[in-house]
């Protein structure tokens, strides 16, 4: 038995997002079928680093699977994306100790939300951006984001609050806002996140930048740990999940 | 009567090209459809600057159309762009003078056609830009674009030479091959462009990129006057039309 390790990328836009479902297309299913045609094994499972929703991209997804024959990784890789449609690509592929899990083991994550910013949004970008068809105010998003940064509890920005979670305190160790022409990238690393949590920072961001609400409330939000209307959730295709990080005994699999 | 042209952009990808055809959905028949909607007018024709065909995408067609009825600019645009699918945007309207055609009156074109050399294509881009899978040598591409430039006999660079034009002698005035990151973006400027041209001439060049024939080939490829396989036609959805140009007489479609 030996356990591999796939880096994924994926478009979200035909799939009911990462997690198995019934009667509804998943990537998760997609890489199980078809892991499980190629191994000719029945049934192989595959385990993501976490979940992604309908809509919502990857180019950094991480899963792992266990093999009961060895296969030679660029023979897996290659045979994998031959077989797979063109919206789900495997990266690498890699054998790892059975100590490793995509989830468990992670030890971090970086999201990137794009948001285009203009009166029409360009028919290409529609799928992987989300449209403000506004200007927004950068300064005061930044000064919002400052106050995100670190170890606080998110529950004012997750949804389904009653989910089963240890605990809703993350910690969110770089947070970037980037300005490129009409784009504007929103890029978050934390040692995890909550359901929902990055768009609905996204979701307040989006406000903050657009004046309807000041940057200085960004802490009472925060504080009042409940999640309200305020803090509405940004749409699903301008989130992308960038990267998965391993600790170094582990190994990354992001090489 | 008032004729109106309007610059229009849309995402190839679902439709059966520009020109209407039946049983398909074409990008000319949802514009008339929809424009005749909403101009309470049965059967608006919609003239475009020219056709793309499948897959191909526009940020700027032009295209005019004549209305009984005289409309505000803006409530023609943003009517058009709430009854149109996302795929298909309509960037501006403006009111110009019956002598006015989006093809007869056109003086030119930009196409930009967009590659992505990397081991693996990203799913996000599949639809936009044409996958090669290794890294292309753009000092010999350039060397050939230079050939193509000025004034020639394309017939070598387009398909169906038989079809019905005039003369097969255009002008590329301007030639340009720009590398961003792992993607490189091939620019055409030029009076207008046969049936299939810009494909081919981008399916030549990747043969140069790749070294499969010399750019010093490309003057005896021209030269010959004769289409033959040794043009591939590179895929439909790395190509964007880009802005249509008209003489300043005439007044231009894209401020």
């Amino acid at each position: 038995m030996s356990r591999y390790c796939f880096t994924v990328a994926y478009d979200g836009t035909d799939f009911a997002g990462w997690q198995i479902q019934p009667r509804q297309p998943t990537v998760q299913q997609m890489l199980q079928e078809t892991l499980s045609a190629l191994a000719k094994e029945p049934e192989i499972k595959v385990h993501g680093s976490g979940r992604t929703d309908s809509g919502v991209h990857a180019v950094g997804q991480v899963c792992h699977a266990d093999i009961t024959r060895s296969l030679p990784l660029v023979a897996l890789t290659r045979g994998l994306n031959s077989k797979l449609p063109s919206s789900i690509r495997v990266l690498s592929a890699k054998e790892v100790s059975g100590d490793f899990h995509a989830r468990k083991s992670a030890a971090g994550k970086e999201y990137r939300y794009f948001i285009y910013q203009g009166r029409i949004m360009p028919p290409h970008l529609r799928l992987y951006r989300t449209h403000v068809p506004c200007e927004l105010d950068l300064v005061a998003m930044e000064k919002a984001l400052a106050v995100l940064h670190g170890t606080h509890d998110f529950v004012s920005f997750s949804a389904n609050p009653d989910r089963e979670v240890e605990t809703t305190v993350r910690t969110i160790f770089a947070a970037n806002l980037n300005e490129n022409g009409k784009e504007i990238c929103i890029s978050l690393r934390g040692d995890g996140f909550l359901y929902k949590m990055v768009r609905s920072i996204a979701g307040w961001l989006i406000r903050v930048g657009r004046h309807e609400v000041t940057p200085e409330e960004t802490l009472k939000v925060m504080e009042s740990k409940r999640r309200t209307a305020s803090v509405p959730t940004a749409a699903p295709q301008g989130l992308f999940l960038w990267q998965v990080f391993y600790s170094p005994d582990l190994g990354s699999a992001n090489t």
